[in-house]
């Protein structure tokens, strides 16, 4: 396995520790080693945003941690749910007394492990709400659909909410609404290494793709040719289009994403190819966004995310926020 | 070719106009298809900045562009040195009458291609100093070290200078104040594909690691077995501290990259080491950076860079810049 490891069952703790010690100014630990906080956390007067999932997603979770966003969250194994533990920490360090909001997508074991967290901090007054993410179309049954790289978003409009000093309910609520508005699809290219096992979870035969494949490597939804990049994007855009309902006149938020191991140059050749079918369809793009937001270990491919936006989501959008994954070159802000 | 592409020979050229499409707010076309320009340049009264190379180092150079860094960028072909037309264009785009500094990696044609221009816009009343960059560390002659990592901080470094109102003497010396205080090391774990070719452009055995290989695939230092992440980073580490001559009491800003297919975990794990290294040596950290700030396409490894800091640096490196590429959740500013 060509990977910077010392010793591969200490990759998630060292990984987590390198990371704290290289955001020192942002990032702090908790009770539990696997769930980190954001430095201000708890943040006076406001509601908590926490999230958890599993590790191998880089930047995502941890990355997200930091002003205005991600106030502290829970990591479990290579694709695999945090404990109870860790969502029960991530919930104490982040409770100012207007409870917390937990973000997770629509794995069940992470549910259950974060329904745990819930009941354990229950009896100390901290309130928790979930909210779970079902962005990923590739499933038609909207209650089986997993949660995806929409989950970002959720994490930026949940974290502005609160920021902004909504209140438990409307936190809940507009994280709901979030969810209702978005849809996201991946399409894989190449398998990804695990690194426990050193081996690919799954194979991708060369000159083939998964269409609406997940981020753990599950099943896709449709095994093809290797197509263009144009024709891989409309593929992925008459998905979503479909799936959200969107008509002439609707604003959107485009979010694509790679993998891991996609260049970001690919990424930008997709969304050009977006970018003109929204134009040709009466949709306005209100934000775009591309780059390695939520990936699968080394993992070839890409995520199409689309957010239909508001009034109050594109505020929420707007607000500036600090991820620290992101933050590499405003220091102090 | 397990990547998203339309034509092979369209990628680069796709890939610059899908970027624009994607920062519409913050990045702007010039008179030459293969340069492009910060929407606010040229910026009032202020020292244009101007860094040229070829393309497959995402984010660089492109991503770099944005207030308070890079004013405008030339892009090659892969791996290959921009036109003088290109240079000739970023160069036209970015004096305010105060002149321009074009910064490049030590690579001879990209050197003799930002000359051509030079001379090219010379009758035009535009003044350029060029500041080379050489700061990989493999090549102990140091006029035949090659540009590497380092150059995100050069830009950094130089972009805030001009920011601040240094004039073009100042810009200069402040950058070339950071070259000579900049070692970088490459460690490449597998090779890249050419995207023009579907090919490696050279081979890594597994189980063996180039140390100091370049972002183009040169030739290396050493060919070695995989070590541990611990040995590795001592390995990068000490040929830094060696060629610096760093001392108890320095104080270092520390950037470690990803080369493209290497995941942010890995360059934390490396981090691990690096820090506990540089805190029993009585270095201090100023700065740490994990990321992936300059790649070579989809190879697998990371860089080490350390620039050892004073006052000015610090300053410098402070001044929040708004480099497009890492600028996702920080819209309006």
């Amino acid at each position: 396995m060509q990977k910077f490891v010392n010793k591969k069952e200490d990759m998630v703790d060292e990984s987590l520790l390198g990371f704290r010690r290289c955001y020192i100014n942002t990032i702090e630990k908790t009770e539990c080693l696997r769930a980190l906080k954001y430095r201000g956390a708890p943040v006076r007067d406001k509601v908590g945003i926490v999230a958890g999932g599993g590790w191998g997603h880089d930047p995502a979770f941890i990355g997200y941690i930091g002003q205005n966003m991600l106030d502290a969250v829970a990591v479990g194994d290579t694709f695999a749910p945090p404990t109870s533990d860790a969502f029960a920490a991530a919930f104490r360090a982040t409770d100012a007394g207007k409870g917390v909001v937990c973000l997770c997508g629509n794995f069940p074991k992470d549910i259950e492990s974060a329904e745990a967290a819930i009941a354990q901090v229950a009896p100390e007054g901290i309130t928790v709400r979930t909210v779970i993410a079902n962005d990923d179309v590739a499933e038609a049954d909207a209650g089986k659909r997993r949660g995806a790289t929409g989950e970002v978003l959720l994490w930026k409009v949940s974290g502005a909410a609160a920021a902004s000093g909504y209140d438990l309910d409307q936190v809940v609520r507009v994280a709901k609404k979030t969810i209702d508005n978005m849809g996201t699809i991946a399409v894989g290219l190449a398998s990804c290494i695990i690194p426990e096992t050193g081996r690919p979870n799954y194979l991708i035969e060369r000159g083939t793709m998964e269409v609406g494949v997940s981020h753990h490597g599950l099943i896709s939804k449709d095994t093809c040719k290797l197509r263009t990049a144009n024709e891989t994007a409309d593929i992925m855009l008459d998905d979503i289009l479909a799936a959200l309902s969107c008509r002439r006149g609707d604003e959107v938020a485009v979010m694509i994403s790679g993998l891991g191991n996609t260049m970001l140059s690919e990424l930008y050749i997709l969304f050009n190819r977006v970018y003109e079918r929204l134009e040709n369809a009466d949709i306005s793009i209100y934000r775009a966004m591309a780059g390695n937001y939520f990936t699968s270990l080394d993992m070839m491919g890409a995520t199409l995310t689309l957010l239909r936006v508001d009034d109050e989501l594109k505020k929420l959008l707007d607000l500036p926020a600090f991820p620290s994954a992101f933050d590499h070159f405003n220091p102090g802000i």
